[in-house]
């Protein structure tokens, strides 16, 4: 069984993973990001300001790095087209959107350290700026997409609104099966990441089976993502991924570690989990109790089994592709990702 | 000055000219609900709940009609195509999901004489299924439109967004000019009016000249719309329209009637409408007070003199169009509309 000693070494080799891919694509970024800026223009100045403080003030930028990658992956030489630009500032455009929607849903007081838009400027302004970035990123596929992406971006929307409405119907259920959750975060994470490296694959004319190992590729890392999010969540601190310790379990939220201590608790340690996450009643020392229970059943350690699953998955995904620098510096990132347990 | 008697009788002619145009469209209307059915269908059973609450619970599928009219105004008779079938759903979806998030928004809890969704499931699954609904739209879109018709309804969804932000800014705002209040209006309703008629026109072919023409036949049949329905919420009953009189006034909402009162008002007025519309301190006989106002300064007459005028240009718009069924139904409905009052 493996020891989970999260070294800080290792958390500094994921941040530096994305930054080298960051690295790898600046041109490309540097352009998703002036057009971010362009398309966040409207002449009703809240809108505005909302999309650039939620756009502009950090996140990594990794869905559009999943694009703009894919697209280089593929590329031949010669190609000269710069559709996948505006593809990525749609997805991000998405990814906002649905942030937004998220944190009005959660009603979330903090993203990433910053108050949400929804305490600054109240939900009824949250809902219908993300309406706004969703209406924009679908101007935007329109105008650098073709009929494929379009399919791919609209089922993506729906799969994603399907997710979350799956989450919520669920709320608070301890006795979700593992299935059921997988499908909750395939719509809230996976599904955005796979359309994402889809989208910049089609942009690069990829055949059809390299679309299929984009999509492959980018589900499985989506998968593989946000079981190690759910992990951390558990044995962080606060500078990495941008959560907070304990985040997820001060909101009662259902991941993995969770769902799986609650399968192996005894009677006692059941109703615990029922005190604190059903009825979300929680006192001082509680998040402590809940990583030792965590911890008695391994579930750190089979989350990040799991998540190893996805990955291999992910990585093998691209095995279809010749190597170059994209290639590796990706297979790196997940590499990384997951080592950082050990 | 014109007198407001508004007649059971000529409120049945409205009514009774929205059935004639659903009868003329019986088939194609037939064909939308069968395919907003199917398009409801998601396996979150939540979700399908939820959408089929929303709506089949009645509405007058305004905006589906407009499409299909717009179809069958210009449409040869040998063109066989059923995509503007696939867009009046489209269109109907943008629309139920506006709602949806308009009822979050205003933490309505009633429309048309139903408990809103938010009221029933509550917030948080409102906004994630009008993100839903808003996503089924787009992949419709994408399934049925082409690069045109795609451009007007993303453009269009930009703009009811930006209309609903531009409103929210606004909120209790007694001096917003009344061009801003046309803003406002233009994206709550008149832009889907229009990209309606647009892309049904589309389906059918149209030229550059119809298109524009059927552009500005549903932007200004819109903005007539939305001034009647302004205007009756200080004149008519709770049968005409789906609301309850005085549900704006009780709302606090700012609508043309309001600002023209406050416009015209003395002090003593201007402090009333300043207690009941911007802090929404009411009691019992403010709306009989406020109805007394806005009729000593005439401000429903000049609600419909506006109206009218925008009405007027729909119906001009159609005359680039041979007389047939389908365009002599729509003048007679908006004309209906406004002669309502007289």
């Amino acid at each position: 069984m493996a020891k989970i000693i999260p070294l800080e070494n290792n958390k500094d080799n994921f941040e530096e993973s994305i930054l080298s891919l960051k690295e790898l694509c600046k041109e490309d970024l540097n352009s998703v990001d002036t057009l971010i800026i362009e398309k966040l223009d409207s002449n009703v100045p809240l809108v505005q300001e909302i999309g650039k403080y939620l756009i502009l003030s950090g996140g990594k930028r990794l869905r559009p790095l999943l694009t703009i990658s894919s697209f280089h992956l593929l590329k031949g030489k010669n190609l000269s087209t710069h559709n996948h630009i505006g593809l990525a500032s749609a997805v991000e455009f998405i990814h906002a959107a649905t942030l937004l929607h998220d944190d009005v849903v959660d009603t979330s007081k903090e993203r990433r350290g910053n108050l949400t838009a929804n305490e600054i400027w109240g939900n009824k302004t949250s809902v219908l700026v993300g309406d706004f970035l969703f209406s924009r990123s679908f101007q935007l596929m329109t105008k650098y997409g073709n009929l494929d992406t379009l399919k791919i971006l609209s089922d993506t929307s729906v799969v994603i609104s399907e997710g979350e409405v799956l989450e919520i119907s669920n709320e608070k259920n301890l006795e979700i099966s593992e299935d059921t959750y997988f499908k909750i975060i395939n719509g809230k994470t996976a599904s955005l990441f796979s359309a994402a490296c889809q989208v910049g694959g089609i942009s690069a004319k990829a055949k059809k089976n390299e679309i299929e190992a984009l999509k492959s590729f980018g589900i499985n890392f989506g998968m593989s993502f946000q079981l190690i999010d759910d992990a951390l969540d558990y044995i962080s601190d606060s500078n990495s991924m941008g959560k907070n310790l304990g985040d997820d379990f001060k909101e009662g939220k259902i991941t993995l570690p969770i769902l799986l201590a609650y399968g192996r608790s005894n009677d006692e340690e059941k109703n615990f989990w029922k005190r604190v996450i059903s009825n979300l009643k929680q006192e001082t020392g509680d998040f402590n109790k809940a990583i030792k229970i965590i911890n008695k059943y391994h579930c750190i350690e089979d989350t990040i089994t799991r998540a190893k699953h996805f990955a291999d998955v992910a990585i093998d995904s691209l095995s279809i592709f010749e190597n170059n620098l994209f290639k590796n510096t990706l297979i790196k990132l997940i590499k990384v990702s997951i080592s950082r347990f050990r």
